[in-house]
This record gives structure tokens, sequence and C-alpha cells, in this order.
């Protein structure tokens, strides 16, 4: 494999790494109680949750909006999706809707990647390169034991994938050549962005992300430089 | 001990947790070596190359300079002072200048620090608060097995200490109020800038960071918030 050079393993988080569709209902569950709307699918809330993650992310991309961190984009979107539910968001008590948020911060790692993970950083730099935060991404990681050797990502670069500088201005933290960087991602569209980047790319399909009927990313659209079912499986193709 | 609400520590690292002087001597002697200059005292060039440290970054500091991380300064130093040591920078080969401007990355840590912040992870989110950048952190804590929770610091706040905002910044990327953060470093200077952004402050000298022969820093000179010989007693003085 011509990946002899590559130094560095830069890591998509959300559905790659952490199931945030079923960590998410588990934290509006108990909320959705308390609230008087336990007749709610907590996975349904959490999906209308994420709907709106990518267009809040969109009015920074696009410059409209000076960067904001994601945990200020997750609690306004949480206002924002309570109407759907029939919760005034007024009549919520804020200290609640700021412990929700945090739901983010709490989401179990899917089962093979602390392994995984342990093997690639044996001989590679491992460090998340996410549109979460710099502490959303470092309780998610000392929660579920996640070994980052850095937290880098948009906070870091000042940018969300797949703008060109969230890629470019993480390997120029690294320090590195683009291809001595490889993003390991369950998202074609995140890798393709990437690639166009020069950075190589490994596949790891998640087909429950978006719970059972999942019709997206469930097979690599592009001709990857890894494809992998798990991190295992991944450590084995890079020889670890 | 009215530290009851601490959350993260962060902590100073040129001094503070390795011993660059040590670092720095035993990487440049090889090189003086080449350059046939074995008869200069390594670590006299080692105190040479830190000498143009602050006045380097006081140029960004100051809004002089826009912010340049560290290891660009250092190569830059680096060739500074080569004439005082009878080398002309334009006949050393760029690839030398490179490499050992690597040195500090490869600093030892003093025998203590592991052992401590390994028990002090166990409570609190423990990251480096230094003016060393990601990549040179990172390598750093790669190579001497430093468990960071994450890299923060001066190329995550766009500022160098002991300016303000090196400590805000860094205060807000945790999510958290001053008070929760507790700066611990070997200089006073350092801790006094941290307590004026009304971080904690924690007190660890370090009385050969200069060589046998340092008059600074040997004690406290405020009521800082713990003071400790090394981090063992740091774990135990705040309990753990």
């Amino acid at each position: 494999m011509a990946l002899d050079d590559l130094k560095a393993l830069v890591f998509d988080v959300f559905g790659t790494m952490v199931d945030w569709r079923g960590g998410v209902a588990r934290e509006a569950a108990p909320f959705l109680a308390r609230q008087g709307r336990g007749d709610v699918d907590p996975a349904l809330f959490a999906d209308a949750w994420r709907r709106l993650y990518s267009p809040a992310m969109e009015e920074v991309r696009s410059g409209r909006r000076p960067f904001t961190r994601l945990d200020v984009l997750h609690r306004e979107n949480l206002e924002a999706i309570l109407p759907e539910f029939g919760l005034d968001p007024a009549q919520v008590a804020a200290a609640e809707l700021d412990e929700l948020t945090l739901a983010w911060h709490r989401l179990d790692p899917w089962a093979d990647v602390v392994a995984g993970l342990a093997r690639l950083k044996s001989r590679y730099i491992i460090a998340p390169l996410s549109n979460g935060n710099i502490v959303l991404m470092l309780n998610l990681a000392k929660r579920a034991g996640l070994p980052w050797d850095a937290i880098l990502g948009a906070e870091v670069s000042r940018a969300y994938k797949p703008t060109p500088e969230a890629y470019l201005r993480t390997v120029e933290v690294l320090a590195m050549r683009p291809e001595e960087v490889c993003l390991v991602a369950a998202h074609n569209g995140d890798l393709a962005a990437a690639r166009k980047c020069g950075l190589r790319t490994a596949f790891v399909p998640r087909p429950t992300e978006h719970g059972a009927g999942q019709t997206s990313d469930l097979a690599p659209d592009q001709d990857w430089d890894v494809t992998a079912r798990d991190f295992g499986e991944l450590a084995g193709k890079l020889g670890l």
C-alpha cells in the first residue's frame, strides 16, 4: 500500500467513532418525560436536532457569521426544534437545556474504536478532525478512554468541514505535507473534501449511524486509499 | 484548601515539566562538533538560544508581527545565535538547522512528572498551557509519555504568555470560569499573570532549570494557592 510516508491519522468523530443518535436519544428520553412528552421517540428527537447541524455551520462556512463553536450551535438548535415536539423554549428552564446540550459530550464509541485506536497510536499521531469544539471532544475522549495525542478540528482551524481550510490548516498545524495525513471517516463527502486537499483517505462505514433503515454511506463511492469494516481491520490493513 | 471547584490543571512546560537546557545541549553537542566547534559548551549554546525566546515572542505580543508559531521563532533564533559561536548561518546546511530546531520536540521530563500527571489526570482535565506550538507539544508528549487530555496553549489561543489573552482564551476554550482552572508553573511571573486573570496558581520550583547556579524562581514570591516541591507532592496536596 502506498501509505509508507503516512505520519498522522485524523478522525471524523460523530458517526465514525461515536453513536451520536443513540447517545442523544438516551439523554433526551428523561428530558422529554420531564416535559410531559414521554410519548415522543427520543431517536426522532435526536434526528431533528442533528438535522439543524449542517445548516447552522453553513452560516459560519458562508461567512455570514463569525466562527462559533459547536456547543453554542447545538444549544441554539435545541431551542429551535422544541416547537416541533410541542414544547415552548421559553417554558423550559435554561439549565435543563444547557444540561441536555452536554449530551453531545457523553456519546459512546462503537465497540471496535478504543482497541483499534490504541493499535493505531502505536505508530501514528492520532487526533480528531471533527466539527466538535475542543472541550466537547475532550469530554467525549475522557469519558470513553480515547487516547488522543492532541485535539485538532474546527476550533483549532477556525473552519468547519468540509471547507478546504478545515483540512489544510490541520495539516499545517501538524507541520506535515497533506499526503502524510489520512482522514478516517464514515462519510464519503468528508473523504472527498479531504482528498481534494491532498490528504489520504480511509473509509470505515457505520451502517447504523442513522438507525436500522440507513440508506447513505453504506459503501465507498470512490477508491479510497483504505476501506475497512471497523477500526480493528483498519489497523490490520495498515500493518499493525 | 479552597480548591474544591477546580476542574482543570494547565501547565507551563519548558522548565516546569521538561529540562529544555539539558535536552537542547544534548542535541547541540554533536551539531557543534560537526561544525568544528566541539570546544563550545553546549549548555551555553542552549542558554544563548533560549535568551532570544522572549524577545522573539515580544514581536508578536506587541502586535508588530502576526502570530507566528514557536517552531518558526526557534528556527530564526538559531540562525541568529550562530555568529556568537563563530558560525556563519549561510555556511550551515538548512537541513541541519531544521533538524536541530526539532531538539525542542525531544526534551526529557523531570523524573517526577509522568507519575504525577497520571495521578492528577484521575480527577482533573490536564493540558499544557505553553508557548510551544501544538506539534511541538504533541511530539514532546508522545516521546515522554505525557498523558494530556488536550493540547492547549499559544497556538490555540493565538496569544503568547504572559498576555491576558493567553490565559483567558484557554479558560474560554475549556468553557469554565477562571477559578475552575489552575496554572502549574515553575515561574513566578507566569503565575502572577495567570492570577491577574482569575486563575488558580500552583508553584513547583525547578531549581536546576538554568543549571547549578540558578538564582531565579527558587522560591514562591506570592502566596500561590499551592506550592509543592514536585508533581508527586502537588498531587498529594490536592488530595490524590
